[in-house]
């Protein structure tokens, strides 16, 4: 145990020891840059990490943009258990024709696919985003996919992922919040902000994860945080 | 004078009176998407507006770009009298060799030049951005800049503008805020936030304006915004 004389000590051996967590957080989590786990009062530390645009594939979409008996190999391990960033990318192409490529997709395979984005790229391609919670594509955009098998028109499933934490009953029970309620989450730093609707998603088998998408992480540099915390939402 | 019956009604013509301010403002101030006046307490209309990545020139780095004697012609007024987007742009180029194409120059010319990016176009280009209100550009990186005469290299001026307001003492006043101060922005909406440390600054001939990026305007989505107020940030 080491003790700290000073508020100038505590700084900076709390900057040390996140530098250290970065760096290893980089490598084990497949999304960059990674959050900094935070000193928390409840029962397990508080990541945040970033989705950068992504797709999931279901099974049928998959042979058609791969091939006959594709399968999704693993890039590497995402935090939460079984997940994983595959090795196969698609292509997307919007409205405005033109194309962001190397679209990771992540695994294992779902049974709808989907695109997740952000607003930025939306304005690229073309495409206005809607805001959803994974799975939910009532009036969605689509778009085209192209893979190294062949291409398909996906008619809708093209979203911005609403800012949102998964959390175990634990966590659930330490914040006071049940599935689809609303938290914040306050990021301090050099451009601080605090998100609102950060949209609660409880789960037996998941470890706590905020999940923002690259434009909020830049309008709050997130590598350069000094302090987040996840907040009960009490107004509106 | 229209009396409302219900709340309904009230969202409403809230929403057409917005829509109407949207579609005039956007010409009007040259900076898409327009932020909204907001009803406000004080003395003045509160707007926001995102600024695009753009250029500041000074004159003798206009004259490499453009050809000797090349002036800056205007293509739209800016919500600050005196200001303008004009009709010339620059291309970026950064350590990674991507270009990013037809950056906009405002005018007039100043006396240094400057190339402000949010994150998003950092990370394309190869550029770790420091944080920077207008002008400041020790420690900043520099670029490539090419223009339809000829290229320079830029020792440093590339910055991401810390978020910030500008206001007329009338306002400072009323917000009991002094220049350099910092306030919080509350953007309310479908991906509401509350952005910290927005850097005031004062001065006799400007009108209430907020700046902030397309990396925050698309963070809270600005175009669905519903309500915006300033806040005196009194925690650290």
């Amino acid at each position: 145990m080491v003790s700290l004389s000073t508020a100038h000590d505590r700084r900076h051996v709390e900057t040390l020891v996140r530098q250290v967590l970065r760096d290893h957080l980089v490598g084990h989590v497949g999304r960059e840059p990674a959050g900094l786990p935070q000193p928390n009062s409840g029962p397990n530390p508080l990541l945040v990490n970033v989705s950068a645009r992504h797709a999931h594939v279901r099974p049928e979409d998959l042979q058609v943009l791969f091939g006959p008996g594709a399968e999704l190999t693993k890039l590497r391990n995402l935090y939460q258990k079984g997940e994983f960033a595959s090795e196969q990318t698609v292509n997307l192409i919007g409205p405005r024709n033109r194309m962001i490529p190397q679209v990771r997709i992540l695994g294992p395979t779902r049974d709808y696919t989907q695109i997740e984005l952000a607003y930025t790229d939306g304005v690229f391609l073309g495409i206005k985003l809607p805001l959803r919670i994974s799975g939910n594509h009532e009036d969605t955009p689509g778009c085209v996919l192209v893979g190294p098998h062949g291409s398909l028109t996906l008619k809708r499933g093209v979203i911005r992922a609403q800012r949102h934490v998964h959390m175990h009953p634990d966590d659930a029970a330490h914040y006071v919040v049940q599935d689809a309620d609303e938290m914040k989450l306050r990021v301090d730093g050099p451009c601080g902000l605090t998100f609102d609707r950060v949209k609660v998603r409880v789960h037996q088998r998941v470890k706590l994860e905020v999940h923002i998408d690259t434009d909020e992480s830049n309008a709050c540099d997130l590598a350069s945080t000094t302090r987040m915390r996840l907040i009960k939402q009490v107004e509106s």
